[in-house]
């Protein structure tokens, strides 16, 4: 009888994950923001006429850019003039008017650049009369490289693990990388003016921060190419930088190559920018199946980041205390955290954060009953890995020990894949055609 | 306004912790669980009468002893026949009637010895008709240190340092320092039988396991010397070891030397143990103080360990995320977290986990408005130094840069004390004489 019941716990886990899975599929997240009513569309409260518009064309990159365009198409059907979106291989569906465009990701190629080039050549020719819908979801940055003229895709390669390799910050690295694009930083927003430009965003960013999804093509950014040059000096990699790269930044130190444009600029005045699906759309859908199974939920938090097994034990404490004492809420409790955590790997094992996550709170919540914890990436691949996931409960330990399997050791070689694969927890969706970062559930009953 | 707005929330936070400390100070953690009612002695629902009892005698071992010593004189009076309590250094209190023992902590010394002696002269005089009062707080166990026979104090000292050094885990250190002591382990509880006794403990251990705190002196033990054995040979320092200890190891293996009482032994039959305090004791009083300044207060858990930055940036993911979304409660929240996070120590500044933890947070939190979130060791010491801990909000950091103090310098070199003095925001409360871990309180309005 208890594994029937914790049977039905690892169930009721799934289920919540695919309610919230459904309500960020790029399908669901264009429907639920997009309405058309005649020739009226409405957006987050604004509305656009489309009759006003000579063309309406969709543009857009990402790894959810076949989707959304499908999606787009059911909406607008042939009030789409029509499109070019820029996805990863393989990330295809089925679409009518809209060019969908296979390209390199993580590491852009020849095909990205390309589909880049078609892009910037249409929004080149678009004007006033005419309504851009940009279609941006993770990976939009690799997916869609146009480097400022003059600079190389393999010389903007090489400038990135440079500063990679110094021990430069993000934000130090997305600035240089901003200034060295013609999209990126709301370069993008120039090109489309004076368009009237909405950009539909599918967020795999913590907190949303629409300057860094996608590195901001349509959004005004804060940083300079004096910043550029200073981060340069700080490294002391001025030298070592590719000669095209440095000369761009000193250009646009002088003032002669065009600064990234900056808030209040009136390219910015005809932009929407609406986030279509986030962390937490799919944790409001997961929040209802979770009271619909008879759970009370508690959404800790969207943006948790941090060491993944450090996080673990935060996750587990909650889950011991659910037990304990009825803290933070009372037993059937279900707790769904966001964000995503980061692994430091010594091993050489594989596995991704969330399995690594779901093998460090196996540890720790090893021997409690009734209790399920999971941890699953939203695009259906953790790391370098085929699951989406893992799911732990306070068997796994025992049942890893019974089949030869240490945890602390599998954990120790960031081996989290083949723990979870010889005891047969890992959690396995497919590709999701999304990215809203990680879903971790914890449930106690 | 503003200005002043942040001061109330910080004075809120600390008037949430002192109310929360004052339910673990030993006099209200004693008042709330022993109630004489005549001759009626009443502990968690358990009656004794004292007319049964020839004599009263109050033993015992702990940071906080004095103070509990003072508040069962001040039910029991006169009822106490006589009594002998050892504590820290300094940290007396008013009594009449017990003697108080001042010895060394962390490390144990002769005067710790001595008085743990004479506790023992004292338990194998008692009989059936004696009831005795254990009196357990943090430190109980280097207060009380008595080796089994033919082992030193400086015998004992090195073999745990030995299995430190060759990274046997806290669980095995443990099993092998309950076999070669005459107190813990629950052979306290042999020495004390046939006599009635009740142990009041105050927990400054993580989900107060009865058989951990000051070493379980009074609760039966799962481990044995086969355990003792196979860990000496685990780590290959059999001949390392001092002799006595492997020479009464091999005793206990031989079954000549007594095993640590198990569960079900006879000598637990007329044995209580009371939990007076604990971390949760401190928060449910403080969540109470929560209600009264107008906070919706929910406690996440007092069972949280990790790294303490990645457990800071959880609680700063929190905290950001009841300002964006109202989840997991809405502002004005109060959220209160406990346990004891650990440091991994890289630098070579001053500070403690509470410190650390404010100072990580503060980086998280930069430039969130109507935001405190403090974090503070209930025994008024964090570390090595003076303070409590430390408050964070979200000028923390433009401050210290006003100041010329790097927060990110200072948490990589571990040196959280001074930044927090510079800047002027570290908690000092002074000795609290008592220990429940850690008060972590988030506080968004």
């Amino acid at each position: 009888m208890k594994k029937n019941s914790i049977f039905k716990v690892q169930k009721d886990a799934w289920d919540i994950f695919l309610r919230g899975l459904h309500a960020v599929d790029p399908f669901s997240a264009i429907e639920r923001n997009v309405k058309l009513t005649g020739s009226i569309l409405e957006i987050e409260g604004q509305k656009y006429d489309l009759d006003n518009y000579k063309q309406v064309i969709v543009v857009g990159a990402g790894k959810a850019g076949a989707t959304m365009s499908r999606a787009i198409e059911d909406i607008l059907g042939d009030r789409i003039s029509f499109g070019h979106v820029n996805v990863k291989y393989g990330h295809v569906d089925t679409v009518n008017t809209i060019n969908i465009h296979e390209a390199a990701h993580p590491v852009p190629d020849q095909a990205g650049y390309d589909g880049a080039q078609i892009i910037y050549d249409i929004l080149k020719k678009t004007g006033e009369d005419d309504l851009i819908i940009f279609l941006l979801s993770g990976g939009g940055s690799a997916l869609m490289p146009l480097p400022a003229e003059g600079i190389s895709l393999v010389e903007k390669q090489q400038v990135t693990n440079l500063l990679l390799s110094c021990g430069a910050t993000i934000n130090e690295i997305n600035t240089i990388r901003k200034h060295i694009s013609r999209f990126k930083g709301g370069y993008l927003a120039g090109v489309a003016y004076p368009s009237t430009l909405i950009t539909l965003i599918i967020s795999d960013v913590i907190g949303d921060p629409l300057d860094t999804i996608a590195s901001g093509p349509t959004v005004a950014d804060n940083s300079t190419f004096d910043d550029c040059l200073r981060i340069l000096k700080k490294y002391d990699i001025i030298a070592e930088a590719p000669g095209s790269i440095t000369r761009h930044i000193n250009l646009g130190v002088a003032g002669v190559a065009k600064e990234t444009p900056k808030k209040g600029d009136p390219i910015f005045s005809k932009i929407q920018n609406v986030i279509v699906a986030n962390n937490m759309n799919a944790f409001k859908a997961g929040k209802k199946k979770a009271i619909e199974l008879g759970y009370t939920p508690l959404i800790l938090s969207t943006l948790i980041e941090g060491e993944t097994k450090d996080v673990a034990k935060v996750h587990a404490a909650i889950a011991k205390e659910i037990r304990k004492s009825g803290n933070p809420i009372a037993p059937p409790a279900c707790i769904l955290s966001g964000g995503e955590t980061t692994v430091t790997i010594k091993g050489n094992g594989l596995g991704g954060r969330n399995q690594e996550f779901a093998l460090a709170v196996a540890i720790e919540i090893e021997g409690m009953e009734n209790t399920v914890i999971a941890s699953i990436a939203t695009d259906g691949t953790d790391g370098p890995t085929n699951p989406a996931g893992a799911i732990a409960d306070g068997s796994t330990i025992e049942r890893g020990k019974k089949l030869g399997v240490s945890a602390v050791e599998y954990l120790d070689n960031n081996d989290s894949y083949h723990f979870f694969h010889k005891i047969g927890d890992l959690l396995i969706s497919g590709p999701t055609n999304t990215n809203v970062m990680d879903f971790r559930i914890i449930l106690v009953v």
